[in-house]
């Protein structure tokens, strides 16, 4: 039987978390392991660090650049961090939601604020929580390339993420990285499953209903 | 580490699905295999056939206490099926909800509209639909038990309840039983991880920000 073609809507999955959360393995773990899924491409005036490559880990831009995409509203969010701007072009995102493909955002919540307000129906916001502060703390002890006071720092900016917890759909404690990513996953297979991310059911049945016997 | 109580909220689980579409074959194996999820007894004014328990397969009630329970607002929703009453009584929903244990309903798009008026934030509202009507007539006939004029009959009824589908957020296209199960278990999983069935996140973020070093 010929498969008619089953085409659904793309998903923009939001994973918010304060640095040492254990996002970034879960983000790393999803994008191998499910070819549907890749990572947004951000434009950002941070200077480009040894072994990243432009238009692949950033579009890096100077800041008349950046402003220019501001100005031509061509970014769907974007945020200080860190004294340098970061944003997501809107084009690409379009694309993948009409292509069917799903695409992963590494963001803070001022960002999915951003994000809500011109694709609501297309994101996925999940928020990964730590087990714990002193389990966090660990974590960020744990890369040892941080002085004490960027470590200080980051908890003090990790307290301030989660205090925004609960504008996410969905919230996860992070105790067991296997848990977290395979809770991900259930997440990503069910919003895929949702009617509206699903236009190919309307022809679908009406061609079901209007020939009883097809 | 002692683990605090993590009591989620329950889910009241929606199938609808013309007859034939492999609904109660999904329901089963869900129910084996997931001992978080119980079926919703419902009351009935329908004969007890042989071999079913009361109390077990439907509490089985007459006409006037069918009555009773629909004026003392004891059912969550009801209706005619083939010139019988269903309904679900409200009482045990109540408690699964609040227990954290999940109720499987099997009923129409009547029934879901009711359900929606008083626990919309509690269902999850899954639609099956036949691959064809060639597929769903095949497997009426298959069971080899109804007549031709009852496989007719439930052919126009299958037509009928189709055009509810898109009253329901996810709707399945049931092809194939294992690949149906595991995407209404993906759904499930997904449902039971969303922010608002997680009471107790507040307390665990209350929490986490509260004592920075715990």
């Amino acid at each position: 039987m010929d498969q008619p073609t089953r085409q659904r809507r793309g998903l923009l999955i939001v994973l918010s978390s304060p640095s040492g959360a254990g996002k970034s393995t879960i983000a790393r773990m999803l994008l191998e392991s499910d070819s549907e899924v890749t990572m947004s491409v951000s434009a950002t005036t941070r200077p480009k660090r040894p072994g990243e490559v432009d238009d692949v880990d950033y579009h890096f831009v100077d800041d008349a650049q950046f402003q220019a995409l501001i100005e031509g509203d061509e970014l769907a969010e974007w945020a200080y961090v860190f004294d340098h701007r970061y944003g997501s072009p809107k084009e690409p995102i379009k694309d993948a939601l009409r292509e069917g493909r799903d695409i992963l955002f590494d963001i803070d919540w001022q960002g999915t604020q951003q994000l809500k307000f011109a694709f609501k129906n297309d994101l996925v916001p999940i928020f990964i929580l730590p087990p714990s502060m002193a389990e966090l703390e660990r974590r960020l002890r744990a890369r040892a390339t941080d002085s004490e006071e960027v470590i200080q720092s980051r908890m003090r900016r990790a307290a301030s993420e989660i205090g925004h917890w609960d504008t996410y759909d969905y919230v996860l404690i992070n105790e067991d990285v296997e848990r977290c990513l395979s809770e991900v996953r259930a997440i990503i297979a069910a919003e895929r499953l949702k009617r509206d991310r699903r236009p190919f059911l309307v022809p679908f049945v009406r061609n079901l209903v209007a020939r009883p016997n097809n």
